[in-house]
């Protein structure tokens, strides 16, 4: 195998992580090509407009707008899709599976909503496709789930995986900014986009967490299968309310699988949640991800590293180019792990049990705590701690439970809203326990 | 490849690891049949003494005492080694090889002197030889290493690779307990043993040092190349002053790649280290393991888990046997990655640069700083900050140093071991900055 193993790379898409793609394959390309016998080529490359200036080098003629004909040439042995969206991308994909080419894609928003229909292509086919990229960028984690825990039960799954809310909770924890001044913050250091929707409501999250579900649990999770809450409500106050009770709060994306009657169910949803400060994802500070994940065997397990970016995003793609194309010329390929998919059985989310955060702002006078207390007790939810704090003719309590159910939760939250003593329902936070 | 594909195991030891590889076959065979068509039977397993009572499960005529015979037994396919030690484990582990059998192995002591010859022997035949249990048991760091990463370059990994040293220096950080007292403590929980040499002394980290830069640099180093200190002489003194200054006292081994003419070295060795408290590192508490890890593109990345324990470890070895049988099955092999070795360009300890830590008792007299100064001073070594505590006649100073050479440092400690009024050297730490 090893000597003129040349493996052309169609590359769709070059914009922050194709050029990041470019220059890797420039500076490591003769590393790879001692130690793998493989030669990676850019043969060619679809953008959509050929005369922008660009920061990287490339052959004359290698540049297209022609996309899919990167994919039908036949000079093009491997496809990787770094355009984002979902079609073309989708379609382009599903071409390339079919004529037998493996594929490479950092394409979130895509698998999230159409990963069965492609992994089934793929299988098909026989072919590779390979997304570590698409979740955390260049923290190794498909690969460890699919592979390394390959002959364990994964029981659940928690991870930080947006580095732009977890930029802003760090700064509200330990700079003290309101949500506000941090996202701003962040908006101003290039963690933020302008419109920053989808990373404080939380909807990059739930595709993330539908991925890792799928792949973690052999079932089809889709992003709109995802319960999610984002992080817009969090005060600095619940922040200092839960580092008093030895708690930080952070976005989190968890996966379960619970057993129960007819099957193990799955319960995939994104929430800020508090969890113990000396809990391993605890430490995650900044823009950094992380993923914690439960073996039955292998115990408590976790991932960190950098979730976003050009290069980080560009190192997970060309290790799966690397595994692709070695495996194409071997005639094998890897993708059976996600082969069918079986029908996911989601747990409602009303039958979550947890403990609870939560914060009320409430008239300072007599007779209000009872009320409060018994919103609570006629819905069998059970009171472990109340904070109040004076704020001149108001007050603000903030409430801990013990485990409850979300449902019944959810019914205190919704008689607490009719009280007229009650101005301001604010936080609802979930609680993760010690492991 | 679905439906009668059963792979034939032959197991090499049935200790603690085995015993665990044994229920967890039982328990996720069918899961892992149903997702990669392959069926996993353990036919032979060999162990020392066949009349010994086992708490696993074997069928009639499976267990052996003739261990060469299970790897020329025609009815295996794959070998499984967990009996541990040099001989006969590395002619059992050849012999599956030269007759085109894939070998996983948990062999730690074994990969760290004999890997590159194993390796080697690997390719020849074509067929795997995995061993991501060998370091840091479950935690996925082999096959991040070489394969999510074939696309970077890796310039430098620092690990907490041993349970026992991590867990002892937890207790002596947060419960202020001697070195004594918490290796008695760790002995009693079952996480040192009687004979605590290999663990306190750092042995078994640069077994596992040697084998992490074998892997991360492409080249062939033994365990005998990486220079070692234990953690014996740490303190809660040295440690108390750690936290003042902003720092956690940890037993680290690091692997670096140091750009020099005529090609990079590298530079392996393991010794307890001031790290900084906000580094991922910082947080691995207890008997947890992490291994940190730079890329050039990808950035930092940390793998954390269990190091160690039954359980654990035969996770990871399960995950190495789909691995190896799925590629058995295909015809291919994945030990690509680790062939041919290079020799390592080691660079001497004495070229280290670092700052350093150092505690010394001293006479508690006029004139003593200045000669302990002087010491520094004349060896190009340049103090940024000194503590000194009175204990009666005598007094502690403590001193860290800007960044000096290894040898210059190691000239001054020889020096300050001549001086009259310096009665003990203690500790020499090496200071970690921030990344």
């Amino acid at each position: 195998m090893r000597g003129d193993s040349t493996v052309r790379i169609g590359l769709l898409g070059c914009g922050n992580v194709g050029a990041a793609l470019v220059q890797l394959v420039a500076a490591n390309g003769d590393a790879v090509a001692a130690r793998t016998g493989l030669r990676l080529e850019l043969t060619r490359v679809a953008v959509s407009d050929v005369t922008r200036p660009r920061t990287v080098a490339l052959a004359p003629g290698v540049l297209t707008a022609d996309a899919a004909g990167v994919v039908d040439d036949p000079e093009v042995d491997l496809v990787v899709e770094v355009m984002g969206g979902i079609e073309p991308a989708r379609s382009l994909i599903l071409t390339a599976l079919k004529a037998g080419k493996p594929v490479v894609t950092a394409n979130k928003e895509l698998l999230a909503t159409h990963g069965a229909e492609l992994f089934d292509a793929a299988v098909k086919s026989g072919v590779d496709l390979l997304f570590e990229a698409a979740v955390c960028a260049a923290i190794p984690l498909m690969r460890p789930l699919r592979e390394s825990l390959a002959g364990d039960r994964i029981t659940r799954v928690i991870g930080i995986v947006n580095g732009t809310t977890n930029f802003i909770l760090t700064r509200m924890t330990e700079g003290g900014e309101s949500f506000a001044d941090a996202l701003a913050e962040a908006q101003s250091l290039g963690y933020a986009e302008r419109d920053p929707t989808a990373d404080v409501e939380g909807f990059d999250a739930a595709a993330k967490a539908a991925i890792i579900a799928s792949v973690a649990f052999g079932i089809d999770v889709r992003a709109g299968d995802v319960y999610c809450e984002g992080i817009t409500g969090v005060t600095t106050d619940d922040i200092a309310m839960a580092a008093r009770l030895g708690y930080v709060v952070k976005l989190l994306a968890v996966a379960d699988s619970v057993p129960s009657p007819g099957g193990d169910q799955v319960a995939v949803r994104v929430h800020p949640a508090m969890i113990p400060l000396d809990h391993p994802l605890a430490a995650v500070r900044e823009a950094y991800n992380a993923v914690f994940v439960q073996g039955d065997a292998a115990g408590e397990l976790m991932f960190y590293g950098r979730g976003a970016g050009g290069r980080p995003t560009a190192s997970a793609v060309l290790g799966d180019v690397v595994d692709a194309a070695s495996n194409l010329r071997q005639g094998t390929s890897a993708s059976a792990g996600v082969a069918g998919l079986a029908t996911a059985r989601l747990r409602p989310m009303d039958e979550l049990e947890s403990q609870y955060y939560l914060s009320l702002d409430v008239a300072d006078k007599p007779g209000v705590l009872e009320r409060v207390a018994h919103a609570f007790s006629r819905n069998q939810v059970s009171i472990v701690q109340v904070l109040q704090l004076g704020m001149g003719e108001e007050a603000r309590l903030m409430l801990v439970t013990h485990t409850a159910r979300e449902r019944d939760m959810q019914a205190t939250v919704a008689e607490l809203r009719r009280l007229d003593v009650v101005d301001r329902v604010g936080s609802l936070l979930r609680v993760i326990g010690p492991e």
